[in-house]
């Protein structure tokens, strides 16, 4: 298996496992079969593609990639009636952790191909990280929970990611510097968890308030 | 008249009911004069426009169509200071289905022609359709009524439509595959309210909720 | 100093004044240090970025601005630790007004150059004046205020002001245009509040309801 299958076969298992997280959340939220199957391609696919639009590339190429979209309207009917049956917790938590790590990389790597600088580029990997997600809970009435969950680093996470691929593709060339983003995404993640590391949380009065985790 | 003239006039008469149906949104909701226009404009043009800058369009048609944008302004002001003698009820919903199935096929249509496969076109064809509703209710602070309304065969209509043009217009010609997925949106709507179908809803804990249509 | 630099200038005050209001309403919700940064860019380029997207200036040349972007960035963790001393009230609407002209205004331009009608450059406009403050607003899990604080002139002053730069640029040339355009949004924001004027309001049931400015 050559590296571009090995890459494909990892996009299709981010992309499957961004779709059940998206139609976990709407079957939570008792959304009929249409919201289940809008929550998980929106999650799957939603932040590359917003990606592709504000950097140019239209259609978005998932759009038109017809073999993916089946797996995540299949995937999405599967959640709907095998809920009970999905793996969640650690095992969702680490497929969910390596998928934010490929997608923030890959759309960094994009960025730098668009000749965006740094910030651009850690926009890029960000918003292909994290969108989907930002939109799914803006869907569901929710505040997105990357803008307050101190305890998780996911945006920080993939944007810490996508700021090493912008300085690393240079000197180290960019399957290095892909590989290493990842491994920084995912080190983040998990390390900040296991180091019980907290997101600073400005507070408005000067005093603790009734639960910085809850606005 | 000929054809164009007349896709042209229900054109104009689909757009004006949509954004009757914004307005009304807006009044509802205690919005004022510029919140009136917003949700007329977005609901009438959003999903539109959503789809053009998605598949390429851009700038969206119907933003340098300066006749179709007055008459929305002006629908926008008669619903504010006329809401009182606004039809609803049975006449909105005939003509808001009417609208729903014109706006999504001709969503499909677009697709189709962008090359786009069968969930391209399905998707395409939808956000046409319910993209500008969709909007709508986020700035109402809404979860939209398409993900949760499972007696409402709304988005599903839509999308079984525009899924109709993508098989047909290869074998029918475009003509007759926009009047069958039309016909088809209509048919699905209505019927499924007369035999009071109702869209699957999965059930989280396992036993009835606290009321699957009101997440 | 000649007047494109001092048209740069008043961008980037107008782009950290708006970075200053994102982020303190970051703080405001108890979001975290992501949060607060998200809130800044969003609202200082996201409203420009929406019409550079939709009127086709893609990537939209601010997310290639680097040194811009350090600005905002800057000024989102200045906020973040500092927003017990940025200056709020008055300063801050004088700052913001002005910022609301400035973006209006240039975005009518944009509009005005891409060949739109007179609702089309309104459209660019107040989307350029106003886009990023909504998306922030639904970000914050709240309905944009400008949809319905009748009390104040915002959208509306954006909106007059792009419509006062299609109708006077062909007469005036471009910056008179911008320049009476720019008044024309403080002269109505200001003014309005002064002679505590109100949009109105459509009332649904027909007589007072529990506040017009609490839907």
């Amino acid at each position: 298996m050559g590296a571009t299958t090995l890459l494909e076969v990892l996009v299709w298992l981010g992309t499957i496992t961004f779709a059940v997280a998206g139609g976990l959340q709407a079957v939570e939220r008792r959304f009929d079969l249409v919201g289940v199957l809008v929550l998980s391609a929106v999650t799957a696919v939603g932040g590359g593609s917003v990606r592709d639009v504000i950097g140019g590339r239209i259609p978005p190429p998932a759009l038109t990639n017809e073999p993916l979209l089946w797996a995540v309207a299949a995937t999405a009917v599967l959640v709907a009636f095998l809920h009970h049956h999905v793996p969640t917790g650690r095992t969702l938590y680490v497929f969910d952790t390596a998928s934010l790590g490929l997608f923030a990389v890959l759309g960094a790597e994009t960025g730098v191909a668009l000749g965006f600088g740094f910030w651009g580029t850690v926009f890029a990997g960000t918003v292909s990280g994290v969108g989907g997600g930002i939109v799914r809970d803006v869907l569901c009435g929710e505040v997105p929970g990357v803008l307050y969950r101190s305890g998780d680093f996911y945006a920080s996470a993939a944007g810490f990611g996508a700021g090493a691929v912008h300085l690393l593709s240079g000197p180290l060339g960019t399957d290095a510097a892909l590989l290493v983003g990842t491994l920084l995404v995912v080190a983040v993640r998990v390390g900040s968890r296991l180091a019980g590391l907290r997101l600073p949380v400005p507070r408005p009065s000067g005093g603790p308030g009734p639960g910085a985790d809850a606005p």
